[in-house]
């Protein structure tokens, strides 16, 4: 088992054996104030494009943070083709949305604007804080892309004949969901969650006539909005995702 | 389809017509201060024993509801056979555990001190009126049962051989859990998670020595321990619970 510094933060920075990457805001308060690391601590550095690197912290400001990049610990990873549809709910259950996502193996979250959904806004640059910092948390060497808020009707005009939509259906009038999943898996596919009181009826209709669109029951209980995402996504990368793959990391102490 | 009234409260008081039930504290602040129910206002009770039953308000004191019996509208439930354990963590991570597992039909949460578990209390008061709450919310008639903390290597000594007892193992040592579940549905099963941090080697070696216990890998990311709870609830109780049945719930409005 390879050994690697504990230590790991997303960054936006190209990643190549030599640069120089300067951090600064919470990870440069992190690395210098919580972790009291000093030059020369090891450290790893990581996002889609460029996979996982090893580096060194070179010099430390008062803001500021310089790591050199030194080896690549992982290549960049295959994404899994899930995109997460989801209606903005209020604050903290809105970040155990993408957090768990971020956990759970997601690619894309689309925020979705529906009849019933009472949160208009997403604060778009802290929802991807928290998708970095899950990412941080549970290996990833990616984070989802998160993507600008759009209506729901909108979004099911043009989607996609190619791409499948499983949606939580809590009419009752949809198969299991351990039916839907017996399927073959789809390279892509997306998850969809209505807000706290559900699709109208309008937006039922508009999701009948989306042909690649199938709503699935999740069991008899009523789940609030973020539990039914958390599900969709166990339930489908369980499924159909990379969750035949196996934790690689060993960290130092 | 049977219209009810749409508020509904958990109590631990015997429910069968006629009976007069005296609420007080929050559910008695919620229907008088919040939802300003008056005197004759139907309402919903429900547990475990009893089932779910209409009533009407009779009589509104200063702290005090009474509420009187009237009809059954739901017999008491076939409670599915899960038994989450679960190492206790930090405040809202907790309630997560316990909202979730309550709406996705866990019937016993177990708390579980392990080697690395920070937190040893569980406040267990508090914790009831979580699952109180997230029953109320997801049309459950029954919540889980609480138990008293326990730790890891005493809860495995006397570890029932016909009880299955599926452990989410991050160690990278186990299947995926998709093969797992591919197995006969049991009656009744637990779930284990670790707390952040995981599992000791010594655990890992007590928990090889429980015939009935099988550890099942959740993919190649390292999920949370809220994440973890979560997800081997949804997913076993997808596979062997009572997600074949539908919401039954339509509510007036």
């Amino acid at each position: 088992m390879q050994m690697k510094s504990r230590y790991r933060l997303a960054t936006d920075a190209t990643l190549a054996t030599g640069a120089i990457v300067t951090l600064s805001g919470n990870p440069a308060h992190y690395l210098t104030q919580v972790l009291r690391l000093k030059p020369e601590s090891k450290l790893r550095l990581f996002n889609r494009e460029g996979g996982e690197w090893e580096g060194a912290i070179q010099a430390i400001r008062k803001r500021e943070v310089d790591v050199v990049i030194e080896t690549q610990t992982r290549a960049p990873a295959q994404t899994v083709g899930l995109t997460v549809c989801f209606a903005p709910i209020k604050g903290g259950r809105l970040e155990t949305i993408i957090e768990k996502a971020t956990e759970l193996g997601a690619s894309i979250l689309q925020p979705v604007i529906t009849s019933r959904t009472i949160v208009d806004k997403v604060n778009l640059d802290r929802a991807e804080t928290i998708a970095k910092e899950a990412a941080e948390q549970c290996e990833r060497i990616d984070w989802p892309e998160i993507r600008e808020p759009v209506k729901l009707l909108s979004l099911l005009g043009s989607w996609s004949a190619n791409m499948p939509l499983i949606y939580g259906d809590e009419s009752g009038g949809s198969a299991p969901i351990s039916e839907k999943l017996a399927a073959p898996a789809p390279t892509q596919w997306a998850i969809l969650a209505g807000p706290e009181g559900g699709f109208t009826p309008e937006e039922f209709a508009a999701l009948r006539h989306v042909k690649s669109a199938a709503g699935v029951g999740l069991g008899p209980r009523i789940l609030r909005a973020d539990t039914a995402v958390i599900t969709l996504c166990a339930l489908t990368l369980s499924a159909w995702g990379d969750w035949q793959e196996r934790p690689r990391f060993t960290a130092t102490e």
